[in-house]
């Protein structure tokens, strides 16, 4: 029995998100009927994070014990022979006993993609959010700047369970152009609240729009206020985890 | 009574075609829907080409007559309301009367996206197509070289009507990179034989992975040799009507 960590990429918007559920389709759902098929007998499969519905992954991090006699390589391909076609293992890597998506992860960076359109764009809008009208863009990056270093962030959304601490540490937050009319945010923290990157983006997008004033970020990280939610929550579509970092020594050998 | 010119997108993966049939979903079907619940009282839209099933459009142009007491904004955002979200108007014009978008147009240009993975990823397969191995870039850009000018295409597909002419005139066919493994072909014809910007593509990607003899391209608009089928038709998925032209003079005002 080796543990194997696999790194998946998936189309969230046909999903009712990462999480297993009872009556809708999810990623683990597959996820774990492909595995069940290739002879694994686990229970429950570990993963990084539990994307919400709709949003998407390309470095969503999984992991769980399987007793398979080939290589990661074949592994990989015995995966994707059995997923549907907006579900896909990229890498398959044996990991050490005990490796955990969740608790290892020393970071994880999202990528929000948004582009300025007044009229519907059908085949721009199942991976992008369309803002309009327009923002300006220095406004937004200065926002976004001030929000990397360790912070509360409670006024953008949940701990994942009650109670829970609401400090994390942002080490980079920032927006990059995609000629002629697209910005792409990208936020790489240890770890994120319940909808953070969705709360955090609305909030930069009413920024950028004079919607919200400049300092609205460095004073929601001091003082909580509840007005903040009057920017919502930006369109899941948008969103995706793109990537999840370890310590070097939780893989052992590639595949 | 004025005749209108529309431009229009959709994301092609759940229609059976851009033409109306009896038992599936077409785009035309949706787009006259959509103008019925506006008071059109035609019985046929007319457009520019009708694009196979799960092809995509970002300028598919159509043309209809319609009593609108409203600006041409006004219709558009009217169409957009009453369109689902995988079609959407992109701009509404005034044309002169009796414009025709398939008889008056003067050029077309497809566009088919590709990449270059050895696994699948469902983030980009929706409007892609993953080749492996990897092509030479430059076999394939001489290649696509030799298709410009006028030639006879019958090799890479069917005239719309049976005993139609094959000739046509392209007046460009290149590769571009999208780093770090995306390849985009453009190609500008007068016309195109049914199915041939996808025949086209997979000789182009068959030539550039060493399937086939660089000079096929050339050998084939002299000769029509049936082998060519060989390559067969690369993937509806990829490709995209992106834009066609027309004399100045067939648009009235903007809107």
């Amino acid at each position: 029995m080796v543990r194997y960590q696999v790194i998946l990429a998936y189309d969230g918007t046909e999903f009712c998100g990462f999480q297993r559920q009872a009556n809708a389709r999810s990623v683990q759902g597959e996820v774990e009927a492909a595995l069940l098929r290739i002879g694994w007998q686990g229970r429950s499969i570990l993963a990084a994070g539990r994307t919400d519905t709709g949003v998407h992954a390309s470095g969503q991090v999984i992991a769980f014990d399987l007793d398979w006699r080939h290589t990661p390589a074949e592994l990989l391909a015995a995966l994707n022979a059995n997923l549907p076609s907006d579900v896909a293992a990229r890498r398959v890597q044996e990991a050490k006993p005990g490796f955990h998506p969740r608790f290892d992860a020393l970071s994880r960076r999202y990528r929000y993609q948004t582009f300025c359109q007044p009229v519907r764009d059908p085949l721009r809008e199942r991976y992008a959010w369309r803002v309009w009208p327009p923002f300006d863009l220095a406004r937004m990056q200065t926002a976004a700047a001030g929000l990397t270093g360790t912070h509360d962030f409670a006024a953008f959304g949940t701990p994942p369970r009650t109670g829970g601490s609401t400090i994390r540490t942002v080490a980079q937050a920032a927006w990059q152009p995609v000629p002629p009319d697209g910005w792409v945010f990208e936020i790489t923290a240890d770890a994120f609240l319940y909808r953070m990157v969705r709360h955090v983006v609305a909030t930069l997008v009413a920024i950028g729009q004079g919607e919200l004033p400049l300092d609205v970020i460095r004073a929601s990280l001091s003082d909580h206020p509840q007005r903040l939610s009057l920017a919502g929550l930006a369109p899941a579509q948008g969103l995706a985890l793109v990537e999840v970092t370890y310590p070097p020594d939780d893989l052992e050998r590639e595949g």
